[in-house]
């Protein structure tokens, strides 16, 4: 089917009279013929003005279609020459991704539209520890020790009340411990009522989604953005409108700021992945839009607790003054992520709601470990724990920003603030950072490339996400050699296939 | 806004040339009349022979409406003198609810209309130990020091690994150990690539229904069925269609064969919780069903472990041959519920894919503690524990068999085969058991009223669910005592409310 039958088969079918607004209308229909197979793979879809013309629709509603479809990952585009068909086949997930068993691409046809996009949308790697894995702290430093000891402790003799099903919120002198913490270190305005603990930050939001939003409203996300977003997102029936960030963070265009959403999520403290910080001018902008437009903010502030040289940032739920914003936080980076808690902080008027809903949805709550938690945070663990990793984590930085330096002087631009678990080392020069990766993986190295944190293909920026956290001082230099050489073997075969070509 | 209005406003928006079925299509109108407030709490619906008059329109389509209206609790019906608008403000959840805080009611119109849906539904209970909970096992008898012995030793020296992010599907020694349970224990079908550990029955659940369902497909769950998934499931954006059960089980009807939903949600083992086992007739054909109708097939093995005198039955999924069947179970009974593992077998062709989505949307995985529970039942523990506990469940259960005959002989019927955690009082006399474990509850007795595990008001059947598991045997004859009592009062005065009436 190429592009002329595109536009005879929306004709056919798209009404402008219908009570479905014309946007939502052609979605629809585009993705039908895409999922349904009528549509292959590679197809060029006419451009915005051809097709508008065809149907007598404004071309601004065609473009939106389009950036809805590219959003999705129905599309993609190749610039200078148009959008094609993506191939949304479950195969797609093996590109690049060594870590995803070949069995999965069976029986395709069984999956859900949900979860098949969740498939393809998969960002987990097989492998979750070595040189340069993002997002992992170095989990062979935890105090084992003193949690042993206290672990020990409570599981001597515990109260059957901790061993039985938790009826909502969690633990509450791990509600109260952590209610000073967030006091203490994020300037958060908070009582131990507003604290939800959860297993991590995915069921945090995926809570709030279901609290919050219905099937198929409009959710913000940062454009680059967590990979793990547009997955939990798209499964919740929810459509997703991905903001470019700038220098100062998220940054909504008038065109979006036009259509105000439900729902705004975003990394104030440490934009992720790229690291930039959120300004106090859009934090008061994002604060004073939400107010006006009765929209959510979910601040995700995964991994403030390292940022080295000054004191953490303040975060955006202390800002807000209306109960609007819903604050995430994990143990997966201060501790390990294998312990799997993370906890909320919610406006009072839905702290009650939001821990019978976690009740009534997840059944969730593992009260002995939380009690374990608490003791280590009360007896001073955490703080010391998150002092001492800071200062490792600052020296691992610069050691590897030595490494980048030492090989590429200042020729490749390292982004990223002082702070977190890893930063991004920037390929301008490369379009493909999935081949370096494929590569280096090869080669035992890890890296991810930034290219797919991004959830429209246009402005994607090639680079590759490193993180030093895990990784011992005396391996850093030499583990970066080896990816340089996969970075300059592929610059390499770009530069001559270019010059082939030209 | 009365009946008549409500016609007028059908015959204003309702479509007869829409693409959109004119069972969808009313069932829509009359949710959003209902949830925007134009139809009142109370308001009686006109009577499906006349609104099919006034439409135009087959009664057989507006029974329909009418039913999956009591089904997801928009209405409700007064045997003999018709439909009413339910109440769905948040205030509802009092209702008998002892457990729900006060505050939950406030801020009603900033939550999702699928968060309110949840809150409404809820049947957390605040308080989870005493007699008679349901659900619970007797956590006091955990074997800890054996527990504890290898907990210690996991957590001495492990390997990172275990520590950071588990990739998904689980600890491969866990999930090896658990196909060889499965296999020997429940006949199962199973390798140990076919097993996903889960966070519990709810993650399981709600997995499948991400991988397995789109929004607006239809599940059939048993009527009655476990409080737990209508909440789980109208969250997920899925209709559910109670499916009634007879001595052997659900027991679908013509009507209900003439609609294949997408998912059935079943208990074949232990009916939850009228306690039925399912026939090999009933189970023969749901699998030809499933088969021919491309359906999949939820199996909840939630307590099978525990049969009394005969050997635990086989499980569904061992007769299935055509990878129909999801088979979950979880450690919440056999161990604690507190410890939230779960774990699910799944047919071959999507065990790759289930892990990668669970891994997706979760970011699951407390491989530590899987480490840890691997060894438990590699060495004998979780056998011989199941083995204990079965006898003295057993024994609990006649305790509470012998209360209820000396007090009632047999006036009240005990419904349940012999096995699992609870069994169900029958109140034939009484309508109102929510009003029985009101007032129990004020005098420390748990019980959950038999009623509101029921989808649809018509039907359902009163009577208290009265969990022994958890129940030192000397004090279930005093404590069934405490019950009676509020049984007889209750009953005396509706006796005497009849007399006065009449």
């Amino acid at each position: 089917m190429d592009s002329i039958i595109l536009s005879d088969w929306l004709q056919q079918r798209f009404d402008p009279a219908a009570a479905e607004p014309a946007y939502r209308q052609l979605f629809r229909l585009v993705q039908q013929a895409i999922l349904s197979g009528r549509l292959a793979a590679g197809t060029k879809l006419p451009s915005s003005r051809a097709l508008g013309t065809d149907l007598g629709i404004a071309r601004n509603t065609l473009i939106q279609v389009y950036e809805q479809l590219l959003a999705e990952g129905y599309v993609q585009t190749q610039s200078g020459s148009g959008t094609y068909v993506a191939d949304t086949s479950p195969d797609r997930v093996e590109e690049g991704q060594a870590g995803t068993p070949r069995r999965a691409v069976r029986d395709r046809h069984r999956l859900s539209v949900r979860g098949k996009r969740t498939i393809e949308l998969s960002g987990v790697s097989k492998q979750q520890w070595g040189a340069f894995m993002p997002g992992v702290p170095d989990v062979t430093e935890f105090p084992l020790k003193a949690w042993n000891r206290l672990q020990s402790r409570i599981w001597r003799n515990p109260q059957p009340e901790l061993m039985t099903y938790a009826p909502g919120g969690g633990y509450r002198p791990l509600r109260r411990a952590l209610a000073d913490h967030l006091r203490v270190a994020r300037s958060a305005n908070c009582q131990p009522e507003q604290i939800v603990i959860t297993t991590g930050i995915h069921q945090s939001v995926d809570l709030a989604l279901r609290m919050l939003c219905d099937v198929g409203d409009q959710v913000w996300i940062e454009e680059p953005c967590y990979w793990g977003l547009r997955g939990m997102l798209l499964s919740s029936g929810l459509k997703l409108t991905p903001i470019p960030v700038d220098a100062e963070g998220m940054n909504p265009e008038p065109r979006h700021l036009a259509k105000p959403p439900r729902m705004i999520i975003c990394t104030p403290s440490h934009q992720y992945p790229l690291g930039m910080v959120m300004s106090l001018a859009r934090r008061r902008m994002l604060l004073e839009y939400a107010r006006l437009h009765n929209c959510w903010i979910i601040e995700d502030d995964y991994d403030s607790e390292f940022r080295f040289g000054i004191r953490p940032l303040a975060s955006l739920q202390g800002l807000d003054n209306n109960g609007q914003v819903i604050y995430l936080s994990s143990f997966s980076k201060t501790l390990f992520p294998g312990m799997r808690v993370g906890y909320m902080a919610v406006p009072a008027p839905l702290a009650d709601l939001f821990s019978l809903g976690l009740a009534e949805l997840y059944r969730e709550g593992q009260l002995m470990q939380q009690a374990v938690l608490a003791e280590f945070i009360n007896e001073g663990y955490l703080t010391s724990h998150i002092r001492r990793m800071r200062g490792l984590y600052a020296e691992r930085r610069s050691l590897l920003i030595d490494a980048v330096h030492r090989r590429y002087g200042e020729s490749l631009p390292v982004m990223g603030d002082e702070a977190g678990l890893h930063l991004v080392l920037g390929l301008p020069h490369l379009r493909d950072d999935w081949a370096v990766c494929r590569t280096a993986m090869e080669r035992g190295i890890i890296a991810r490339p930034l290219s797919a944190y991004y959830s429209l293909a246009k402005g994607a920026q090639a680079g590759l996400l490193l993180g030093y956290g895990s990784v011992p001082g005396e391996k850093i230099g030499p583990s970066f050699d080896v990816l340089a050489d996969v970075i300059d073997e592929i610059s390499g075969a770009v530069k001559t296939r270019g010059r082939k070509v030209a």
